[in-house]
């Protein structure tokens, strides 16, 4: 039986998802309540997108594998669902900075990782002092120009598309670093702040914040709006391309298409991606 | 010389907005900052809600009286105005908890205290486990059961206008308790938290926390409809209004009537509230 599970954290005081000896993961706080609650000596879960040290999630999926039985002796006599007594029971034990949102039996063919159609991010940058607010200051970059997003938006249009995106990536020896770039925009919410909207079937290492690290520099006018153009065209990651702070990303979304086609699109992913060898969830933007 | 400053703080590490001596304050650590920055022994200022130990701020206003030669020293070479040269080196100085927004050259009769026309507070309810958002804990309560939004609504009508709210303060002596309560309701964000708009020309200690406590008892059936306007008539304090975690509220915005109303506003507000003996800001919510 397969749950999948909706989390959100505060990237802050986690090393990012993967887990790691000695570190404080999300994988590895997750594994270790999940098992803790489960009573099993460990229990693996995959993501959707594996985050950074300090990139936030409020729209991460996960899943893994657990026995009916298992679920339901955890559930003990709750009259919840099983998979509800477990999101309370995982909620108990975990720290305030991580929290299971929903848990749910998963429909025949879904994997967090291998099925989702796209992931989708934001970039948040407060760009005047006005704009600074100290209630979000752990989620929003603080920018000390303000920023021409029409110029932005301009630039980002030239990304858009199935690329090689390897001018914006982090290169893993085996791996391909073409993606579909869905979409990428920018604009301001409610309160004034820029936000950019990042939206792709998958990502590579450091793509999202190697994007708005060359964006950032055409909106404080350093270069112009063809520039990260030329960049993607280029092919080449050097020093000229900045990968922005972690802690302006947020993992907002990811998404899944129709149940019946949750197999199908798995089997297509993997196809694509795991010919270099397995990994246990997509890189994180 | 007066000068307006908008001030936002998460107010988690924060004992309140009042100065206390070895207590880590906003107002404590906001003068000691402009003391520095204008090379002066000590400042005064005066804010419009003096919100309580953990209440957050996204719109609170102060105003402090400065010498123009002063202000002109402290922003030494710089071309910006004076006021924005000082906004710069004070948010330099002040932790990243605490900004100050805006700073401006406050028209003739400002007083951030006494000319407020009203305050807004907001207060911030998660009340199912998939609406908490690790990425706000600090701002938004958890509440276990679900709300009934429909039924606070309904108890919220009874309060509103101007009445004596001594069963939601706590008392001081020879300060009057009537306010004059402009709005009050609750809806649902774009994430689906439960948030509380509270508006009046000024609020007692611990009212909004209070009034929230009395309708969180209706919204989770625990009272009924029309028991906190039967509060509010018996005009008692006692132990049956439970004040609210301070952690969900935040005063979000003062308002000032036109730049030529201001004098008679601070000279009325004065009357109403200054017998009992005056205090350097309304006590906040």
């Amino acid at each position: 039986m397969r749950l999948r599970l909706d989390l959100a954290y505060d990237g802050t005081a986690f090393h990012g998802w993967a887990a790691q000896p000695g570190l404080r993961t999300v994988q590895g706080l997750l594994e270790a309540a999940l098992a803790q609650v489960l009573r099993l000596e460990a229990v693996t879960v995959t993501c959707a997108g594996r985050t950074d040290a300090g990139v936030h999630a409020r729209g991460q999926v996960a899943h893994l594998d657990v026995e009916p039985g298992v679920l339901s002796a955890a559930a003990g006599r709750s009259s919840a669902p099983p998979a509800q007594a477990l999101l309370r029971r995982v909620n108990g034990v975990l720290p305030a900075d991580l929290r299971v949102r929903r848990a749910g039996e998963a429909p025949a063919g879904f994997d967090a990782r291998f099925s989702a159609s796209w992931r989708r991010y934001a970039y948040r940058i407060a760009d005047a002092p006005e704009l600074v607010d100290p209630l979000v200051r752990h989620t929003v970059l603080t920018w000390p120009r303000r920023l021409d997003l029409e110029a932005m938006n301009r630039a980002s249009r030239a990304l858009v598309g199935e690329h090689d995106f390897a001018a914006f990536c982090r290169p893993r020896a085996g791996a391909t670093t073409v993606r579909s770039l869905l979409e990428l925009g920018w604009g301001r919410d409610d309160s004034g702040v820029a936000v950019a909207t990042v939206r792709a079937d998958a990502f590579c290492h450091h793509m999202v914040r190697a994007l708005v690290g060359a964006l950032v520099a055409v909106g404080e006018g350093r270069r112009d709006a063809g520039w990260p153009g030329e960049r993607l065209r280029r092919g080449v990651r050097d020093g000229a391309v900045t990968v922005l702070h972690a802690h302006g990303l947020t993992l907002e979304e990811v998404c899944y298409p129709p149940d019946d086609e949750l197999g199908a699109r798995a089997a297509a992913t993997r196809r694509l991606r795991v010919p270099a060898g397995g990994r246990d969830g997509e890189p994180g933007g």
